[in-house]
């Protein structure tokens, strides 16, 4: 049976403007591997309603899960919960289970849950929150989308809250071999190789490293053995053809 | 007036794996917000005919430019340069121009260019090429596509030798404020400020750092003289008022 799929929604003008280097895609893109959950596509979109609703639309009707990142904080530009519950059709207010937690948490701090912070309590309908052991305020998934904060160490808090819900597949394994060869030498003795086994699939990553030009080659699929036999052509063909 | 728009395509199985992690479009994003060109979505898909396909056909028809980096070299999987050609509906086949720039390449490698490498002159009808000075083999720019290698140091340079070509808008600058004091805190006032400049943009990007819960706030916009005032009273709001 071929594995659950799945889409990132990045939330935030400040990827794009490039003032931050993303971080979450890389982080999401190999627990779902290891999960065996097919990450297919991701996106990046500005703090905009219109954008982000369009998307969770495109994506929740294209992919088993969707994963967000950013923009559910106490900020005016935070505004993820409100596209997110708009794009699904839900209501979305503060809501008392979330309420009780943050009241939880900044009692336990000594701080004032001000109106800022009330926000971070608006939980569409419906939704099930994912827990934030670092700051209290929590994600949720609502149907297929689950929404979770955008600094790293949130997200992937949240994301290991949560994953375990997730029913995937058998993981994605790979091996990679790096072949000290341009890629345009190896082409053809991959292409056919890729040819011969329909069940795995076959990459080739060209690198530049002091002077060398050289290729990853990772062969990928979910039988362990297919693998093996698999990788050791691979070396036959572009590791010891060069002794 | 408004700057132009830009998409950009990121083509390529390890990104979405999880094995590499994406330099281009920290890059990219960089680059045109210095050339005055509004970055404003971002994606990565597979090396998968039908989603680039798809991608760019709503990219280019939504945006000024779309940039693709990855796919453009000699192996199996990169498909890129051929579906880039059918979403724009143009022909594509082995190029004059462009097996030339390889003849020479190779001639002066001692290297054979070989039929693996004879696909990377696959340049769609009506597309200007796009210099590479590190391995020769060149991008396109085919309609309002520019279409790039994913190795970073050959994205980097296409994408120099690129950029003069194409006309921005005014720069975009910003100003960022550290403030060692938690979002919840600033949210209303940061609102209220962002209410009161309508022409500038406010965003607010939550750090966690050494135990410290605190916000970066970055104000940013064409006008000089009107960030300056803005950061002003950024800094009297934020940081005198602690003191």
């Amino acid at each position: 049976m071929a594995n659950p799929t799945a889409a990132m929604l990045v939330i935030g003008d400040e990827i794009l403007s490039g003032r931050t280097r993303d971080a979450n895609m890389h982080h999401l893109a190999g627990r779902l591997t290891v999960a065996g959950i097919d990450l297919v596509e991701a996106r990046v979109v500005s703090d905009n309603a219109g954008a982000i609703i369009a998307a969770v639309r495109a994506l929740s009707k294209a992919y088993t899960h969707v994963f967000t990142s950013g923009g559910i904080g106490p900020t005016h530009d935070d505004i993820t919960s409100d596209a997110v519950a708009e794009a699904m059709g839900a209501r979305i207010d503060v809501r008392d289970d979330a309420l009780a937690i943050l009241t939880a948490h900044y009692e336990r701090q000594g701080t004032e849950l001000n109106t800022a912070r009330m926000r971070m309590a608006r939980i569409p309908e419906g939704a099930s929150l994912i827990e934030n052991p670092i700051s209290a305020a929590p994600g949720f998934s609502l149907g297929n989308v689950h929404v979770m904060a955008g600094v790293p160490s949130i997200f992937e808090a949240m994301l290991a809250s949560l994953l375990p819900s997730l029913t995937g597949g058998d993981p994605v394994r790979s091996q990679t071999l790096r072949v000290e060869r341009p890629e345009g030498e190896i082409a053809t003795a991959l292409g056919a190789l890729a040819q011969s086994y329909p069940d795995l699939s076959f990459g080739s990553y060209p690198f530049i490293s002091e002077g060398i030009y050289g290729s990853n080659v990772v062969v990928r699929g979910a039988d362990a053995a297919r693998l093996d036999e698999a990788y050791a052509r691979l070396q036959a063909e572009f590791i010891e053809a060069v002794k």
